[in-house]
């Protein structure tokens, strides 16, 4: 299972945004869709192996289900609708539970530090850094959960506890890249393990 | 430089589509839009080494030139934008040379072929394709010129005119990707020649 955890800082948590203004009222949540898009889609196909969790303002969690996501297209808008989806059924979400919104997409009432808690528990908790190793010089982790963040940085707190929690600091390569164009090459560099050091 | 040749197989050639139905009524301009955004955005920066043509239904080629590129955003919304504008000044590209609609976007009359045997003559054309050799293997190409589809697959008369302009038949890995991601692995492949193989 390939898991994948992005921080949206100044998503929105309630669903009274506009599908026509996504990367302006909505904080910027093109980025988080194109993550959603770049974990997802191969040519013709949905990668089944996959979850992706967005924190929303660092109240809410947006999580997609590979095996059970039957809606999901490519385009930014069309994802963004599956968020404001799940925002409407975020009164659903009691306590640490998640309420199912649409098929593979649900909500719970949980922020960074608890959703990466939760999900390090049973994963191989890979932080993107700058001074990592180059993922062409290891093998990939078992079970990697990727933690990444929109277009800021993270905080110093959940800078803090990613780090913490970290089995791994690595780098992708010698540029600093957005987030969904991590997760696509963080998916070529599990795809290509054997062929890439033979 | 690096560049990238794009085929829109059901992409407009006049400007009368709504921003709000670019995956439907403007024949899935989203994926050539994602493809702008993959060939030009670092994290706090724009790749300046890079040009993106565009083939929009074999009739227009709009291309984006990083060194001079003034107003792209990351989203797939505003890069429409920059696609219609250029639309918009059709009329003014005569014969085969370019009008420029905005900083670093022009559009020329051009579809397919014409535009791969020109930008062929100075660039080491790049076919991807899943009996190509892996991109591990062998070092990157000087000047690469990527060809690529969008959501369809090239046409036979397509295929065959890349397929004898080809200088180099590779694949990126053993999945097939969107276009878009295809050309975020093909950055990291460029970027990382060196500590990809020590």
């Amino acid at each position: 299972m390939r898991q994948f955890l992005i921080v949206g800082h100044d998503a929105p948590t309630t669903p009274e945004f506009s599908l026509d203004d996504i990367t302006g009222g909505a904080g910027r949540l093109d980025v988080l869709c194109r993550c959603v898009t770049s974990a997802f889609f191969l040519s013709h196909d949905i990668r089944e192996d996959v979850s992706v969790h967005l924190v929303l303002g660092d109240t809410f969690t947006v999580s997609f289900e590979g095996s059970d996501l039957r809606r999901l297209n490519p385009d930014e808008r069309s994802t963004a609708a599956l968020i404001r989806g799940a925002l409407e059924n975020r009164e659903d979400a009691i306590g640490h539970l998640p309420a199912e919104a649409s098929p593979g997409v649900s909500i719970r009432r949980m922020g960074f530090t608890a959703m990466l808690e939760e999900l390090a528990a049973e994963a191989t908790v890979v932080e993107l850094h700058e001074d990592g190793i180059p993922v062409a010089e290891v093998g990939p982790p078992t079970d990697p959960l990727f933690v990444l963040s929109d277009h800021r940085n993270f905080t110093d707190e959940e800078g803090a506890a990613l780090a913490e929690a970290a089995d791994r600091r690595m780098r992708l390569g010698p540029e600093v890249l957005h987030a969904d164009h991590a997760v696509t090459v963080a998916h070529n560099y599990l795809d290509t393990d054997g062929f890439a050091r033979y």
